[in-house]
């Protein structure tokens, strides 16, 4: 009976009820709990800041930020303002709004490559614009990718194959992230009928150590791709505006040809982005990408408020900050109670894993003994700290890993 | 000087200028005014029901919704007021809100065929994930495409060429629309791999006449594909929610196993849906397609409250009435005038074309005209009616319509 009532309560279960009758497999895609360990909760109803709210009520300290997006928090005032300033004008019309040429305007000053901008929806919307138009502009069908790179969820990237034919990938060739000899030998491969490489910001495949471009691996693809007279694609989707305003290979100094932006760069709104440079200007405009939102004027304006408050408050130096004092501290606590925690990526883009997990136990029982305490982490995909992330939110979170440590150790 | 004068007030001029700087050519896409006689605005600041505003300030009652979204017509209050509700909990977050659920619910329970749904941004989205759960769900690669119908703007659908590869459309095979021959034809060549037939909801072909489906063509569509144990896949991109809640093709008594779902189902906001039967819903938890904003609260609080109130006021009936009074008063004034207008397509989505008008002169000098008169039509272009097209809006535009007649007879 007090089962019953309580059940009675769980939101997020009966919502799940609800959803598996109307949704196939109840949920699809990254945000399906199912691909989490039982215990994460499926549905959300507020955010602030840092915090989320489950369907349930229990509120979290945030470190998915949505899968990236809220770069400077959920509800972030500014960039709600400026939303609402453009809504009250309008969203979508039969052209677009002003805010279309303030916005390229305002990323051509600020991403080093880009000598233009377009817009689009989805991070695979950038991706495959990128693709295209690095084969309209050479006359050329090959694409090198890295081998487990993510790079969106169409035929042409998406990880799983049902429902992909092999032509769909015909033009694709694998090579080594970072490893400059499997990028050559991939380039000799195909020789003269390379259109383009493509390699994400950084290393981050999924349940992988996260590993930054070599500043060799980054300059051999760049005289790579200007040798064969192709396109460096720099897909910078996940990690854009969390390493360098400027585009994340500025960290290396090396500037691709084109770049794909989605997630963090309107703060939560829908909005994708290709930039490139004069190179592909006009092969940008043979090819026919277009959606009926993509112009829409309230995502823009909201994208032009994220993109300069991270300017003015230096959001990027904000994040490290954040993320050195979260990963020293718990570097500490798990090396105080002996467990092997393993942390990669840039500090504002961490992963956890644990050496010899290999069945991810004890990645799984840190992320839910952190669960239970209100801390959110993901035990296998890249996560993302915001600007709402300050000393004060760490220092919280590694009180309450320093509960899970020993309850875990 | 006082050229000068004038064009120093030219806003859209001056953005025009500002944006050939950083984006290709301008503008891309389906937007982009190059596409249109000269004298169209490209950028737009304000919408009100059925009427817009360029940045020149001109106002329009507009014939074109956003190209389709503002099935309600712009700004409309109780959209706004449920969007601006979810705003104010939330919108992206780790995973979805409630209103998914709510959402997925209300199209089961609104669309004939579907026993779920999954949402996107984009038509394109949609159409690409109805193709990938048909050939994951049948194991074969085929797809038979009306020639001429656009199904969207990524490499396999694209109209222009430019960076397509011949392997993106390998699996295509082409039919022509409303010719049951053709279609059988299509079937025989690909026999023993025929993943789905897809159709348009109606031929809204670009500058052709407009035809709806006939119930011999569909029910052969049907056939076929049972025959083949392959989907039947309706894009109902466009004309979703405007010709039959329930699905466009309920028109011909015909069910689709698949169908693709956009612009106007979130009045305005941006969001793209796939509908399917229980036939396929194993199929679709197997594919693998996502976003970083598919699961947003607010574009589906927008869809709910789009889809009620559609159903509540009989949107449908208002748009067929207004639609015929259009078509009725048009007609009555070019025969008048003697000229050879023909108006083709459902009411509510006309397209106008002149008998002979090869070259197009006179169906632009009747849009332009029209245009100076504060009446905004497309030359070639599926048009779209809105709740927001009243008697008197109809009669209004009628009185601009005659003087246009007039001018140009």
């Amino acid at each position: 009976m007090e089962k019953m009532d309580l059940q009675a309560f769980d939101t997020d279960a009966a919502l799940r009820e609800r959803a598996a009758k109307v949704i196939p497999g109840g949920m699809w895609g990254h945000q399906n709990s199912a691909r989490l360990p039982a215990g994460y909760p499926q549905y959300f109803t507020r955010g602030e800041g840092c915090r989320t709210w489950d369907a349930n009520g229990r509120s979290y300290i945030d470190y998915m930020c949505a899968w990236g997006p809220m770069i400077l928090g959920y509800s972030d005032p500014d960039v709600e303002a400026a939303a609402a300033r453009q809504r009250a004008e309008g969203d979508g019309f039969n052209g677009p709004t002003p805010r279309l040429v303030e916005l390229a305007e305002l990323v051509v000053d600020t991403v080093s490559h880009a000598d233009w901008a377009m817009f689009s929806k989805n991070g695979t919307d950038a991706t495959t614009a990128c693709v295209t138009t690095a084969r309209a502009g050479t006359g050329r069908r090959k694409v090198l990718v890295a081998r487990g790179a993510y790079h969106g969820a169409i035929p042409w990237c998406t990880p799983s194959v049902a429902g992909v034919t092999e032509e769909d990938r015909a033009h694709l060739v694998q090579y080594d992230y970072n490893d400059v000899a499997s990028l050559e030998e991939a380039v000799a491969l195909v020789k003269g009928d390379l259109a383009a490489i493509i390699a994400t910001a950084f290393k981050h495949d999924l349940g992988k150590e996260h590993i930054l471009p070599t500043r060799e691996f980054a300059q051999a693809a760049r005289r790579l791709a200007d040798e064969a007279d192709a396109a460096l694609i720099v897909d910078d989707v996940r990690a854009g505006l969390r390493l360098d305003l400027g585009g994340s290979w500025d960290l290396v100094d090396v500037k691709p040809d084109l770049s794909a932006w989605s997630k963090a760069i309107a703060n939560g709104r829908a909005l994708g982005m290709m930039t490139g440079n004069d190179r592909f200007r006009e092969a940008a405009t043979k090819i026919y990408t277009t959606g009926s939102f993509w112009t829409a004027g309230v995502a823009m304006a909201a994208s032009i408020a994220t993109i300069t408050k991270l300017r003015d408050c230096d959001g990027i130096g904000r994040m490290k900050s954040a993320g050195q004092r979260l990963r020293d501290g718990l570097q500490a606590q798990a090396d105080r109670y002996g467990l092997p925690l393993r942390q990669s990526g840039p500090v504002q883009m961490p992963v956890f894993l644990f050496e010899g997990d290999g069945d991810r136990e004890l990645g799984n029982r840190f992320c839910l003994e952190a669960l239970a305490r209100g801390v959110y982490f993901h035990p296998t995909h890249t996560m993302f700290l915001s600007v709402a992330h300050t000393d004060a939110v760490i220092d919280e979170t590694l009180q309450v890993t320093n509960e899970v440590f020993k309850a875990i150790a």
